[in-house]
């Protein structure tokens, strides 16, 4: 298929052309082929409006045509086939099999929230019948269930161009859950994100959907921040969705919590992702924590909301080599393409940054300069070294920029003198995506149990003898956490929780059966598990 | 028991005497006979450490002994007895049988929580297990379930003085979320919040609860503003709870954003409850519906979250019927004692403020002057007359004043010239807790399916031929809606719900058996509802 250059507004194809701009193969530094067409203001308000004048139509629809729908977008997507995976390499030097696995990623969050929505239970119904004999006051009858807030707008990431863009898990949730979606696309991965937005289009068609219920705007070049101000500020707009750096999130979370009329915005930033390793594991499993941390921070260049980038160890002869293990591999790593000129500079400057704090070395890697110049003017291609530092816990506990996140291939390793200094650090990590522990279970009980207390008031979910990188599409995933890692710790961008935060719960109270909907029937036709005077069943 | 007019401070009686006041019994305007002192700012501080390092302990106690620590907080309220509605009464001028009504419920929202709490499928337990033979690459073993946040501050509020102040929903459900409670006292009813504070404290003590697990702080006087900052920005509180007034409600929000850690605040705050009467209803239910309104309008002098205070008709003779019938009963209702000075003060303004709007006509009740001075100067009770006011969908679409809350025993009818003006006015009310449609079965199913759709995306709880007073403590309650009525629309203050807004999902992965909460452990010791590899069970 042809990537026009131009947004898709409710189905047609853009036509404004005032603000043109190019993606970048950070491979290479060289320009893209294809020139895109920033969307205009009046087709972002074109865009939010038809999400709002269809969205009672859309999430009218009986789930199961939503569930078909769904599974178009799947096979959409999935059909899309090494075109797709070429264009996504193209324009984020991210390599081909984890490109292909990303979009199968993709297509498996578009069936994972179409059998949620197929099985109904989701929509979490209780009933409490009435009793109008009740005295002093005869009891209502009261039935709930969530509905759906309304267009959502969806901000594509730089790190995940499928899994968290134009069709990644936000707009597939917010369908799911019956919310039109309008996705602000991100600047550098433009054509890709054509491709799918396109797939879903067509999908929506082939389902007789309202034309309204997606929308995709490019948003690149000097009118991206104002696309961004315009999508989250719109009066038809009712949530947000994003993933990325916590400066852009909370730029947006303020937007929308300044509007007349304040909306949430569910934003997954940054993430120190600390790991624990205990005495016993140092010890026996030493060289095998040192590979797959290697492997877990090196992956697809560290640009991962989950990579670890924090590693505490308690100072032995087995913790030296573990980390003299991890600084080897990763001085042997050859330099890394990173997803664009703009994400290597940030890099780079925060590697300076942590470098350059007093008590720490680089033990492989560096040392870094700054860059000269930092954006779109660099020219080659992206490159940047897999980095290994190594702190105490005086320094750690010194200096709080030494917990904040490095986006890029990098860990800093902070060796503690005791378990009590290794404690103290658990309690003083951020908010954070994960947190992870790595213990012998023959030596490490009772350490493992103290750091897991502490830890998991501070993570949304705990590793155990694993690497945080690599986040399942199921139920019981939750990819949230508390702040800096998100700025709404009660969700979860992934698994079955992410279709909560497009609705809200609402209450009927001696609603007519004529009004109900099927969900909050007596005859509950759908088979769906209710709360039915405090029992929960399916009858 | 005395009232000592100290505040309670992790189960200990404060001692800072440096900023004294007095409560005020609104039915006379007279000063208390007790001298209360607001907590110093040490003791907040003291009060949110003790919160923070009591957590761990409170949160792991078994959940059937929480559940034991929130009966005994029902039945210590309960046994108040007399004495608590006699203190209530002088406090706030609500006649003795609401206060009455109003403990009940307060005692069966504990005992509502420890049920949830011993019952336990509360925790939203999600089991998938591991597959380490999956290719690409082993499944991990996944596991989530419900955390509690940490110390929770709890505002109270003047118009629920025990279901909605220190020992109300938010106490209630927090700690049985196994959140610690500090809670900041409402000044105008000190004498009620520390009777139930202590009864809690008691509590606390015969389960063997940590002392911190909850303070209640007496705030009032020149230091009022300065602890209620003190608490939501203190560093031990990570989350907050709050019902009363917009601007008190954002202005905690913005606090609570603007810290280095935002936590979130759950602020329940003004709302309209719109009414639409279909032109059956207003034909064969007239003078029924304008008797119930009356009651609903008036029921404690209108200081009801759900008080109605638009009600939208379509011209006709049974409309002007039931609108006089109505005029008539608030203008035979006497004058009613009102919560406090500046209540009184604030519903006269805003009164006077609807008045004068072009368009509007007072039926019943006006007209109400200015007060020349507002707040604890005015002397003598704190009286207001019931209020009818009556415009047309014109004046109602064209003035935005029109649409908000007036706290107090004023409705405002709204006589449209056509079901489409009526439509348009279901599509122009803010966002509420609640949405009532009166409809004759017979007559008026599509008009009321029309109305419907529209309301209830701007209500958490529809109501049918009924009013909006009168907040069940059942399981399906929402007691929320979107903004204004709450700036987080997705939870509710009220009914299970009410849970779930001290916690967040943490996944366990790979997490080893003797480090899992029995809830997700494999033997499923408590038997709760979970979702295991896609099914639900309580096996």
């Amino acid at each position: 298929m042809d990537v026009t250059g131009f947004s898709i507004i409710a189905g047609s194809i853009a036509t404004d052309r005032t603000s043109p701009f190019r993606s970048i193969d950070p491979a290479t530094g060289r320009n893209g082929t294809v020139e895109f067409h920033a969307a205009g203001l009046a087709e972002v308000d074109l865009a939010c409006r038809a999400a709002a004048d269809d969205f009672d139509a859309f999430a009218s629809h009986p789930p199961q045509r939503r569930a078909d729908f769904l599974e178009r977008c799947a096979a959409g997507i999935a059909q899309l086939g090494d075109a797709l995976v070429a264009m996504v390499s193209s324009e984020t030097g991210l390599a081909a099999p984890r490109v292909a696995g990303e979009r199968d990623r993709t297509v498996n969050q578009f069936r994972f929230f179409a059998g949620l929505v197929r099985e109904g239970s989701w929509v979490e119904a209780v009933i409490d019948r009435g009793d109008p004999a009740r005295t002093p006051l005869p009891k209502p009858d009261l039935r709930r269930m969530l509905r759906p807030l309304g267009p959502v707008a969806v901000f594509g990431a730089s790190n995940f161009p499928l899994a968290y863009s134009a069709g990644g898990g936000d707009t597939a949730s917010a369908l799911a859950a019956g919310c039109p979606v309008v996705v602000k696309g991100h600047p550098s991965h433009s054509g890709t994100g054509e491709m799918v937005a396109a797939a879903i289009t067509r999908a929506a068609r082939e389902s007789s959907m309202p034309a309204g219920a997606f929308s995709y705007l490019h948003a690149g070049g000097t009118r991206e921040l104002d696309i961004g101000r315009a999508v989250i500020t719109h009066p038809s707009i009712k949530a947000g969705g994003f993933t990325g750096s916590l400066g852009g999130g909370m730029a947006l979370a303020r937007l929308a919590a300044d509007r007349p009329d304040p909306i949430p915005v569910f934003a997954e930033m940054g993430s120190a992702n600390p790991v624990f390793i205990l005495p016993g594991a140092a010890e026996n499993m030493g060289s095998d924590i040192a590979q797959r941390l290697h492997a877990s921070v090196t992956n697809s260049a560290g640009q991962m909301c989950t990579c670890p980038g924090l590693i505490f160890v308690i100072r032995s002869a087995a913790a030296d080599a573990l980390i003299n293990r991890l600084g080897e591999l990763m001085g042997q790593t050859e330099s890394m393409v990173m997803l664009s000129p703009r994400i290597r500079g940030g890099f780079i400057d925060r590697v300076a940054t942590v470098e350059s704090m007093p008590g720490v070395r680089v033990a492989a890697g560096g040392p870094h300069e700054r860059p000269k110049t930092i954006g779109e003017q660099l020219t080659g291609g992206s490159y940047a070294r897999p980095t290994l530092l190594v702190t105490d816990f005086a320094a750690f506990k010194a200096h709080h920029t030494l917990r904040e996140e490095c986006f890029g291939p990098s860990t800093l390793a902070i060796v503690c003198d005791s378990f009590e200094q290794l404690a103290e650090a658990a309690g003083l990590v951020d908010g954070s995506l994960t947190g992870t522990i790595w213990a012998d279970p023959n030596i490490d009980q009772d350490a493992a149990v103290k750091i897991h207390r502490s830890l998991e008031q501070r993570a949304g979910r705990m590793i155990f003898n694993g690497v945080p990188t690599g986040v399942e599409v199921a139920p019981a995933m939750v990819h949230g956490g508390p702040y800096p890692a998100t700025n709404q710790p009660h969700t979860s961008a992934v698994g079955s929780l992410a279709l909560r935060r497009w609705c809200r719960p609402v209450c009927y109270q001696n609603c007519p059966p004529w009004m109900l909907a099927p969900e909050l029937s007596d005859a509950n036709p759908r088979g769906i598990w209710r709360w039915v005077d405090g029992s929960l069943g399916r009858s």
